[in-house]
């Protein structure tokens, strides 16, 4: 039956399923499939899938899987796979592939150099259309995203660019220089991944060239990479923001998702220690009047609420360039001001319900006064520190999706809640 | 000066600048700039800058600034403005743009209809290669990403695609039929835009055919439209989960910033009112030991940090097809798991410092007890609740991104807090 299946599914869709299948299973699965059927689906399985198979895998398997992979695309699953394994795997591939593979194994898996392929069309300066057409049309292992021809000088450095329509359009006679278009956008090996997607977004590009130091051209990033690695940022940045790590992957293990989670927690708990030794000075307080630990939570919670809002609005602002860096002040205003504005109307909705909440309630006038301006003060600190605590860390150069949680929580549950008591110490007249 | 500095830099450089400077500094730099070089620009502004720029400009100069653009991106732009503002402008554009704009208009602007382009190269399935070259060669207004030819039969219906690459290296009289990929890859009319997005990335494809019911070629969905969505779905899924509205335009102004987030705030208030409601049945408890109010913070807080984990790494699991859905109750369990094993370590941390937190602390060890159990308590049940509340509105159809926080922070707060409070009354002995 799952044979049958597996027959009227294309290797994509076989692909997206075993990505979400447990090993055992998916090794069945492989098993089931021809060679080069299972090598094309190999082709198309998630990074992280992959690598587990690699993992799994005898090397001599492994080889024959990878062999129709692009080298960029195996430099990504094999930086995943550890020392020993990789050398194993490395000499038995096509020599001349492994030596790409190495090579792309030596950048940085985030910068230009770790995304690029090496796969790309390019021609000298010097020829002419019908030359040109002709270097493409003899390119034996043409890749898979061939859209534009690279015209390079002849010390290799990058020169322009011409589109494969320009190239069908134009006549034959035509000097290639005089239809290419000068490149002008191109990025460093080292560029950062996001600056490389950032400038293909702009640019609508779907491909941005890698140069070294010389400006000669070294790689090419195609724009199904660049699709990837804005999936991934947006991914990294969401489970960041929350100290759920950096990538779904490891969310998959108990132990690996455990650590994970574990500094952010810590953060928050000593957070949490230093609120409850704030707080202790208010004893007297909440012996006289045990209703203000009623709304605590809310108070705190409200704060954290606004405080989130805030910081996340700045943190994704930052990473798709929204956030005006001429303009932070205005912005740290307007959230302060939101958060006090907002404060002030879900204080008072609170204050209105809270002398039908609790046994003993004080004087209702005084104790809703010490809500409202209880829960103004705590909204209002959330805010500005949810607000400036990323916009600092981006001046910084911290990433502003790391850690902005604990710090924020713990701020505006020390300010928030001590600024409320010390309130019900003046307006209720009870000892601290 | 700023004269010089735009001389200095390309139109879309100009244009990020302008998407991140006030209203009226906007004006002042188009105005610096030739006619040809605004229109320039301002195919390159972000939508909403675009959009802002239409209202408040005359309509015969916003027709100037729209000529140059493709009609799937003016219909973006007058998608978000008045209808009265829109016919004024599309009475003063080329009849047959016009035409395109309304038709596209009339798609719902997050499906495949709504970012499609009407603009591709398209030939019958009875030509040769030098038939299809030359309709290529003669398209008087090729298209801004053309890379692909696209094949139907004589009822328009898609049968193939060719890429240029195909056609530069077929030879001349190779029925167009023979070489054509036979196109089994393409999206609905009315299929959601992040259904597009899936397809482009899993197929590594840089555009992607729109049909009617019928099969019919009406349309091609390009790249650089897919990245803007990748990237539109993720600020929005991010902006959801923290109740701060959907596009990061609207935390721009004021007023939009405060109605985007009252709603969750609000359900995040009366969750606050509930809270305090159902302890106030521990006013007694807190009276005797009121060093039990100084915890409250740290054991609600660390059950919605765990909660807030939770349901991340499960909207965004969803989001990018990472989450099993033949083993959602593993998933659950695991997450389960993982709070219990966190909240026994923070637990037992917070125990321990806890005696030298306050002036009047009773039995320590019974106090300890309360802490680590109350936490783990906490912790428990945020995870499960996390987990549970976002795969359950997947369920119902309804989106997980949004309004999981409100309902994790009070199920967590009432649940986790009367748990700590009826800890105490039982190990530490004192009334309720
Ligand atoms: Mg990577
Ligand atoms: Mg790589
Ligand atoms: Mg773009
Ligand atoms: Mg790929
Ligand atoms: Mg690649
Ligand atoms: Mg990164
Ligand atoms: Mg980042
Ligand atoms: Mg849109
Ligand atoms: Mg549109
Ligand atoms: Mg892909
Ligand atoms: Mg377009
Ligand atoms: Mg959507
Ligand atoms: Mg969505």
């Amino acid at each position: 039956r799952v044979a049958r299946i597996l027959q009227r599914l294309d290797e994509v869709q076989i692909a997206a399923q075993l990505d979400n299948t447990p090993p055992d299973a998916q090794d069945r699965i492989l098993k089931m499939l021809s060679v080069e059927r299972r090598a094309a689906v190999f082709a198309e399985l998630r990074e992280e899938t992959a690598a587990e198979l690699v993992r799994r895998l005898a090397p001599e398997e492994v080889a024959v899987l990878l062999d129709d992979l692009e080298a960029d695309d195996v430099a990504d699953i094999l930086g995943r796979v550890e020392e020993t394994r990789l050398r194993q795997i490395l000499t038995r591939l096509d020599p001349e592939d492994a030596d790409e593979v190495e090579q792309l194994l030596g950048y940085d898996e985030n910068t230009a150099g770790g995304i690029m392929s090496l796969d790309f069309i390019r021609v000298y300066d010097t020829v002419t259309v019908a030359e040109a057409t002709r270097v493409v049309q003899e390119e034996e292992d043409p890749p898979d995203q061939a859209f534009y021809v690279y015209v390079v000088d002849d010390d290799e450095r990058l020169v322009g660019v011409v589109s494969l329509r320009m190239l069908l359009t134009s006549r034959r006679d035509d000097p290639i220089r005089e239809i290419m278009e000068p490149e002008l956008v191109y990025v460093d090996r080292e560029a950062d991944q996001e600056e490389v997607a950032d400038v293909a977004m702009r640019y609508d590009l779907v491909a941005v060239p890698v140069v070294d130091d010389q400006r000669r051209l070294v790689g090419v990033v195609t724009i199904d990479d660049i699709v990837d690695v804005i999936r991934e940022e947006a991914t990294e940045d969401i489970l960041k923001m929350a100290g759920a790590g950096e990538e779904l992957f490891e969310t998959r293990s108990f132990w690996t998702s455990l650590r994970a989670r574990m500094p952010w927690l810590l953060a928050a708990a000593i957070g949490g220690v230093l609120v409850a030794a704030a707080l202790s000075g208010f004893e007297g307080a909440l012996e006289t009047v045990p209703v203000l630990a009623l709304f605590m939570p809310v108070i705190a919670g409200m704060g954290g609420n606004v405080g989130t809002q805030s910081s996340t609005i700045v943190v994704r602002g930052l990473a798709v360039g929204y956030v005006e860096s001429a303009s932070l002040g205005r912005l740290v205003f307007r959230e302060t001001g939101l958060g006090m504005a907002l404060g002030a109307l879900y204080g008072l909705l609170i204050a209105l319900v809270a002398p039908f909440i609790g046994a003993r309630v004080p004087d209702p006038l005084a104790l809703g006064a010490v809500l409202t301006l209880g829960m103004m003060g705590s909204m209002t600190i959330a805010a500005a520190v949810g607000t400036s605590i990323p916009l600092l860390m981006n001046r910084l150069k911290i990433d502003p999706a790391v850690s902005t949680g604990p710090f924020v929580t713990t701020a505006v549950d020390i300010l928030g809640l001590m600024f409320y008591f010390w309130l019900a110490t003046v307006l209720l007249g009870v000892e601290a």
